[in-house]
């Protein structure tokens, strides 16, 4: 038991009491399941964040309108298609994918809400679609497939669950995203559910606490997307007493919803497209937790760090040159910089260090980068992964 | 004649008049020209820039320094360590390079400037440098081989000039630059002589100005450099009237600077590391010109915009979606974007287009993409390049 939560085994976004998923493959991708629906047997709470691309997708539009009430029963999501730059018939097509999702969750259709991705600019192939969602059948132990229903160039399904022992309850969720992810949540769905009763405020509150330790410090790319989504349904099937703000409870609740976040965007990380290490940045010693934040992003998402990563290459000075120019007002002369435990920089100057050691370091599937500023208290850390040649190629290659 | 001036045939930075220089292989580098030097008969006016990088090298700092004079009549050069994060000693050793140099040109010490590109955190090889600068003649058509000397991973020297026919004077420009580059300078050496004479305070006004239009709006790979440098010297051997502001010289002088600045910005552009094509993005119809080179910036250095091009794929949701993460509160159903003449959207929505066609203007050497946001007057051209597997290859592999 770590701080009043453990992590489930095969834990996912059906392991919360009253929750049932199901997917099917409509056809909207050549192959692979590419269709989901998520839905509490009443409805739950809900909040939720969204992309801050000035272009949103339709799904995007109709979550935010839907969400307004607080309130929702279910969503369904494609993968395949966005439904970006689609227009009026764009958010006719998400509203009918709604209410064809409704007819199936058994719940009215401004209660259900609706998810994309994939493709930018292209309508959704309503025919199939319609046809397809027909297929799915909800069952309790439908989150595994409803995973994989969101999967694009994901290579590995991203679900997880923790149990909540004061209140008994679970938190779920699954992730989808590996590329066009940079901070300000990523392309990048992910629906999180639980069985704990949460006010409501407070539901909103904790999830973009969650969001902020965890998606908004993850960076593959650079890209945001037009369709990130980030849902959090809370049924109260637990029949705990409702965690509100200031209680011990909600911290509890925010503690673990933190670390369910921070393992799925972990998990993102290392899943990048073409990845093969995962980088974790830590910036210790800024002079506020904002400054922190946007020097560990920085580094994370430098293309230079993430190709020298890539090329096993203690090239220190990339990391120096990120940090630099990140917008924060660093002091070279104070910077020490660490791989894993060796020093690269003490102070700003180079240190000699073991080459071969360093290399080897670069060689494991997870790398660690520390710079402490040595200006002040705030610290933080962000998520990358290296940049390979496999990146360009999946990129390269991805409409036609 | 266009607008008062023309280029020259193998135009350089010693086609002006009084401009000497002369290179060495010192061993800096494994091979090829390492080390520069690029003087003028006769003391200068200078004006520069230089990174905002916060982390800046010694000869940055240097030269900082010792342009609050506004004076100068030489740049000693180097290639292969970038003589960054190296300290007191690193300061040092920029000033004694600088004093060999003064003693080859013949002035005195604080009269030259120095500039490093390179591998960031390794001291100057002292030793080498010192016996390499003695191997350096200065002559009238030592440009080519100064041009040469400052490459890294450029793989053909950048040089140019203009003649302008009103005062009968000469620019001349040499750049190197083909990773770590992003708006705010890029990393990115630029060495620019012209024999006008010219009002100090204009001299510095135009460079910014023509800085503003080129070189900060080319994007490599979104990483700004430890030692941007943009030198311009003007000794005025001309003898023409001295051109200040608000003279209609002084706009030719502004409009030949632009030009031989945009023209070495897309040298840059289309030689990036591991680059077939050139990316131009022309924005127009934005609210202002800070917004228009805002949008153009973020398409020119969108990761996935870059890998789309690569892949002659044209997913052009990738630009839409670039302009929209851009900060500028563009309109999506307002947008018409073009591939060079085929519109691919239009008010925001797909439009039907010759796929084949798209596939053919993508597989050309310079490809342009147009955006009308259709709120304002406001407009601006950024340049970039295709990311390959080939940048992947040249960065993963650098130091080692």
């Amino acid at each position: 038991m770590n701080a009043g939560f453990e992590f489930i085994s095969s834990g996912t976004v059906t392991s919360p009491g009253g929750f049932m998923a199901g997917a099917a493959h409509a056809g909207i991708k050549k192959k692979d399941l590419d269709l989901g629906i998520l839905a509490s047997e009443m409805p739950c709470d809900a909040a939720g964040l969204f992309t801050r691309n000035r272009i949103k997708a339709a799904p995007v539009v109709l979550c935010q309108q839907r969400l307004k009430g607080g309130r929702a029963t279910g969503v369904v999501v494609n993968s395949g298609c966005a439904n970006a730059c689609t227009g009026e018939q764009g958010l006719a097509d998400a509203e009918e994918m709604a209410s064809l999702a409704a007819a199936i969750i058994g719940t009215s259709p401004e209660q259900v809400l609706a998810a994309s991705t994939g493709v930018i600019g292209h309508m959704l192939p309503m025919e199939r679609l319609r046809a397809g969602i027909k297929q799915i059948s909800l069952s309790r132990d439908g989150g595994h497939e409803f995973a994989k229903a969101i999967m694009t160039t994901d290579t590995v399904p991203k679900e997880v669950a923790v149990k909540v022992k004061e209140g008994n309850y679970i938190i779920g969720g699954a992730a989808k995203g590996a590329g066009m992810i940079h901070p300000d949540l990523a392309t990048f769905l992910c629906f999180l559910t639980t069985d704990a009763s949460v006010e409501p405020d407070f539901l909103q509150y904790a999830l973009k606490q969650a969001a902020d330790v965890s998606f908004n410090m993850v960076s593959i790319d650079g890209d945001t997307s037009t369709n990130d989504t980030l849902l959090l349904l809370a049924n109260g099937r637990a029949g705990n007493q409702m965690i509100s703000v200031d209680t011990e409870s909600a911290e509890v609740f925010q503690r673990a919803l933190g670390e369910l976040c921070i393992t799925l965007a972990k998990m993102m990380a290392r899943d990048g497209e073409g990845a093969t290490t995962l980088i974790e940045v830590t910036v210790s010693g800024a002079p506020d937790l904002a400054a922190a934040r946007q020097v560990a992003r920085t580094v994370a998402s430098s293309t230079l760090v993430k190709t020298a990563v890539n090329g096993r290459d203690p090239n220190w000075g990339r990391v120096m040159a990120a940090a630099g120019r990140s917008g924060v007002e660093i002091v070279e002369s104070k910077i020490d910089l660490y791989l894993n435990t060796i020093c690269l920089a003490k102070a700003g100057r180079p240190q000699p260090f073991d080459h071969a050691g360093a290399v080897k370091q670069l060689s494991q599937t997870e790398v660690f980068f520390t710079l402490n500023l040595n200006l002040g208290s705030g610290s933080a850390i962000a998520w990358g992964c290296d940049l390979t040649e496999d990146y360009v190629r999946i990129n390269s290659h991805h409409t036609t």
